[in-house]
Formats: C-alpha cells, structure tokens, sequence
C-alpha cells in the first residue's frame, strides 16, 4: 500500500508518517518509483504500536525509539523488556534522593515490597516512584501510611500475572510487541476504571446529581 | 516565611513560584515592604499540591487551575471533583468517534460499565478512554475481549471504595484538595506496583538474572 493508504487507515497524517519514516521509527517501504515505495501489513501494525505509545500511553519518542528497538532484539529477556516499560513511563523522575524525607519513606518502600515476597530490581525506578507517592501524600496531609497500599498490590499483583498468562508458559514466541503495549495501556485501562468506580461510588454516597457533575 | 523559605522547603526554585503567582495559581503573599512579601502554610500547602499534580502526575497547568478552583468551590459536589480528575487526565483525549469500529466497541464498554452496575455519566471521559485502549489492544492483536477487564474493574471499585472511606461519611468537610491528589497519584502509584509485580513475576516465570535487566 502507500504512505496514502497508510494515513487513511490509522488516521495519522502523512506528514507525521514521513517524520517518523525519517527518524527510523519506521523501516523504510520497498521502492516503486522515484519518491514513491511500498509498505505492508508490519508498517501498518508497527504504526498503530508508536500511535498507541504515545497517544495513549503518552510516552515520548525517545521512549518509544528504546522500546521499539528492545522489541525487536530477541536478546533482551521479556523480564527486562517490562522494566524497560517501567523507565520508559517516566523517563524525567523527580531525583527522590534530592527531597527531604526520602530516604526513610524509600525504606519503608523497600521493606513493604519484601514482605509481599517480591524482588524487583533495586534500581527499578517504580521504588522511587511509589515512595514518591508515599511522601508526597504524608506531606500533603493523607493519612495513608503503607499499609494503605496493601489492597493496591494484591490488586496489581493479581493483574500482573492475569497478564503474563497470556504468554507461552515458556515465554518462547512471546508477542513481544503486545507485551509492551498492554504494560502501557492495561495502566490508563485501569485508571479509566478506577475513575468510573469513583464517580459511581461518590455519587452514591454523597448524592450529587448528574447536572451537578456537567455544570461544575 | 519568605520566598526564598518556599524554594527551600519544597525545592521548587524561586523564578518558578513568581511564575506560579503571576499565573494566579498560588494567592499572593501579604505585603511586608517594597518587592517583599510573606508567605504562610497555606502556600506551602498549595505549591506542594501544584507539584504533586503536575511533576508526580504529569498534568498541564490548565488542567492544574481548573482542579484548584473546583478545590476551592464549595460549591462544586464531591463526585464531581471525581469528575474533574477524570477530566483533567487527558486534556487532548484523542476524538474516539474519528476512530474507525469505534462505536462497537464504545457500545461494549458502555455494556459492560452497566453490568457492573455503575453509573458514571455517559460524557465521562473514562468511557472513551477504556473504549480506545481495548479497540487499541485488539488491533494490535492482543486477546483481550472485555471480559479480560473483569479483574480490572473488580480492582478499581475495591479501591474506589477504599478511597472513599477515607472521607467523612457525609462527605462534609472532606479534604477536598486529599481528593483531588488522592485521585491523580494513587494512579501512579497502581502503576508502579504493576510494574513492581510484574518484574517479579516475569523474572520467576522466565528467568532472567538482573544482569540482563541492566544490560539490556
């Protein structure tokens, strides 16, 4: 098909298609002509993937670049290819050593993910990340201590390995773009979820109407 | 205290909190002398909340203002400060009706918040989001029909509701800016878990040392 085809059928316009053509997110098409190439069913695909990443998922390009070359490096074990999700999510974090406090509260993070029998890597930066949250909330005044986030990691436990049940047992084949994709997207489905739950909930309890909600 | 004692106690640099008061996002301090001023705990407060919402949560300052005015509004419902996160979230949600098969899989969704037996409002944002992530994963070819988010929205309620009973039981006198922070990085917080388990998991299932993990 062309770059035309391309366009109409994922509805990113050529322009944002050349660009990505020429900062080799996409593998150039098979020439036809002078200025004009063909492309087939893996640009289509590997289109939709960066659209997904970054329109959804809102990473940056420079995210999305270490991510699409990791998916196609069969070399790089899936356990790595999920913490490289885990980077790509925030790739400027906040340096946590450099806020008062931290170092305790990254502590007590630590301790918290032993006790649930896990061992991500000592520098995932999703322990900085949770500690962050953790220190950000006690200093805003929530009185959620650790314990709070006990519901949320049974819950992201359960979640995590729904998802890593649709590999092969042996992860031998694995669709490697799929397990990037849903690492991303399985979080803002959660959110969206999270958010309906609230809404419903919240309205429950404390009776707003509709019209309250659409003329706030 | 003065400016300088803001930047000190929060690590946001000075030039960035005048920024903040020019833009009307943190109130003026009171007048102690020509180009001097002073600065009390609800402006720590304040300044610590735009941080959290914009560095820990990634939100735009647009978003940012309209969350702090409906903060500040008593008059704006409890549920729809839940609805104003959802909002604020993602301000340049992708237009799902220009998506092709997009209606199907809205209309699914829509179905399937109905037998959870939640009632969001129909314009809530989440609805379109979850609808673009599933119709996102399934043309990438993940095998995930809508009955793979059971054990995700069975998750968000739990901790919906446990956020909820966090509040007083009539809602009266909630802490309405805890909502609102609750509500962006309790999100990010999920999410470094999931990624904590599944680094874990992945790493029991196939494997891999954390050598791989750095060297990938």
């Amino acid at each position: 098909m062309r770059i035309s085809d391309l366009s109409r059928q994922t509805g990113v316009p050529i322009a944002t298609i050349k660009f990505y053509l020429r900062e080799r997110l996409l593998p150039p098409g098979t020439p036809t002509g002078r200025n004009q190439a063909a492309y087939g069913e893996a640009h289509l695909r590997r289109l939709r993937l960066i659209r997904a990443l970054t329109n959804i998922g809102q990473l940056e390009l420079t995210s999305v670049r270490e991510l699409l070359t990791a998916i196609e490096n069969d070399k790089v074990p899936l356990p790595a290819l999920y913490a490289l999700v885990d980077r790509a999510l925030f790739p400027q974090e906040p340096a946590l050593h450099s806020v008062e406090g931290a170092k305790q509260v990254r502590a007590d993070v630590d301790r918290f993910v032993k006790e649930l029998g896990w061992s991500p890597d000592m520098d995932a930066p999703s322990r900085d990340r949770l500690a962050l949250v953790v220190l950000t909330l006690q200093r805003l005044g929530c009185e959620c201590g650790m314990e709070y986030f006990l519901p949320y990691a049974e819950a992201a436990e359960k979640l995590a390995v729904q998802d890593l049940d649709l590999l092969p047992a042996d992860g031998v084949g694995a669709d490697r773009a799929a397990v990037v994709v849903r690492g991303v997207l399985l979080d803002v489905a959660l959110s969206a979820l999270r958010r309906m739950a609230q809404e419903h909930h919240a309205t429950l309890r404390f009776g707003a109407t509709k019209a309250d909600v659409r003329h706030a």
